[in-house]
């Protein structure tokens, strides 16, 4: 595989692979064995969905050195979780709404595992075979109530508060890739992937630790430096290095 | 409707209502408009499930005046929330598992309420509407990450932290009904809904602030006083006023 994407036509909603600007349908379990077709299906009035459907979002905090020094929080000596509702995630090219507007509301781009297989207790070893890919996404943050309430969770799961997509890629090496986040055309986030604090497999292995990950379940990984406000009209573009653009405005 | 479980018959699973100890098969959306067999399922054989498949399990924090005094936090100003992994969930009569013997873990009986429809900025006026019933949960606790860790969430997500069941009362007033754990047939948490600080219709009201909630969503209302640790062996049993009682035991 490579990279795969979720669209819909009216009805329909399937799985495809996106070679080249052509997309070529799955036919199967997109976490079994799937074959593809060899004729491509025509882009033209597909909608993207988000890529999968996760049972849930882990995101970890203050994974990048640099970010963590921002915020002026000390250094985790294990990876910090929390769980964002589903109910917020977005596709590629969908609007994020700001639920209140006197709020400090925060753009945060992240690198996000996808899981493949059903895994409990897994060591950082093993646990590349556990995951399906990976993409892009934001964990977008109502600032004001992050700062007010003790847990997180809720100024990150706002209904649109997760952008993800466009595509999972299936074959890429996650740790030494640039991550940037451009605003309205300006380079606000900058760093590489080399930089996060606990790497992808001490993620999963560490999340895994009695928490069963499910197929499709999805781990951001953290943001790092550099995260600001958004307002009405902006476009935020999420760039990682072998990754499509997530390219998301705000209502 | 009244007492609506959810059962396993070999490869069959079916929603059926409860009555007199007969079961009543349910045909069609257990969240739209069902009807129900005549004649009644045997008992026999049958697995009890999950009573409803939740996309998300809120959980609200210090939501009785007595179990935040004890825990010395300052009481809520509003309802202070979070989420726990789905697949925390386990039935009546499952297992309960300590994933860290060396850490304290704690039962905590609670109220849950379940989402029937899809809502979002519904007031507490309208919030019943949106409320398909009642059932009786634990939020089981690490108490020892929970204390080193500022984010709750991995504390209360281990898988089977969070039994769920047996079955969703539909017709019940939910604010004025006595609520107890027994551990080993030892009174330990004794007190009465009518004790929330936030009530049902404000928790639902609060949480669908510009968050989504789906059919079969479960907000655990918070936890009275009188939390204590488990014990490998230990029978714990959550009564609920005109609910079936929820039992489990630890492994």
């Amino acid at each position: 595989m490579a990279a795969i994407g979720r669209f819909q036509k009216g009805e329909d909603i399937f799985y495809a692979k996106v070679v080249d600007g052509e997309l070529y349908r799955l036919r199967g379990d997109v976490f079994g064995s799937p074959s593809f077709d060899k004729k491509p299906t025509p882009f033209k009035g597909l909608r993207t969905l988000i890529p999968v459907v996760p049972s849930k979002i882990i995101a970890v905090g203050l994974n990048y050195a640099d970010h963590a020094r921002e915020t002026g929080k000390p250094l985790p000596k294990e990876p910090l979780i929390w769980f964002k509702a589903t109910t917020s995630l977005i596709p590629d090219g969908s609007k994020i709404e700001i639920p209140f507007p006197n709020h400090r509301t925060d753009f945060e781009a992240e690198m996000a595992i996808v899981i493949g297989r059903r895994v409990r207790n897994v060591t950082p070893a093993a646990a590349a075979r556990y995951i399906f890919g990976y993409t892009s996404a934001q964990d977008v943050s109502d600032r004001t109530i992050q700062n007010a309430e003790s847990q997180w969770a809720r100024a990150k799961s706002f209904d649109t508060f997760t952008p993800l997509g466009p595509y999972v890629e299936t074959k890429i090496d996650p740790h030494d890739l640039t991550i940037q986040l451009f605003q309205n055309g300006q380079l606000r986030q900058n760093s590489n992937t080399s930089q996060l604090i606990f790497n992808c497999f001490q993620l999963v292995s560490f999340i895994s630790t009695n928490i069963t990950l499910l197929p499709g379940d999805i781990i951001l990984t953290g943001t790092p430096s550099g995260v600001g406000p958004i307002e009405s009209g902006d476009r935020l573009e999420v760039r990682i290095q072998g990754l499509a653009p997530l390219v998301n405005t705000v209502k």
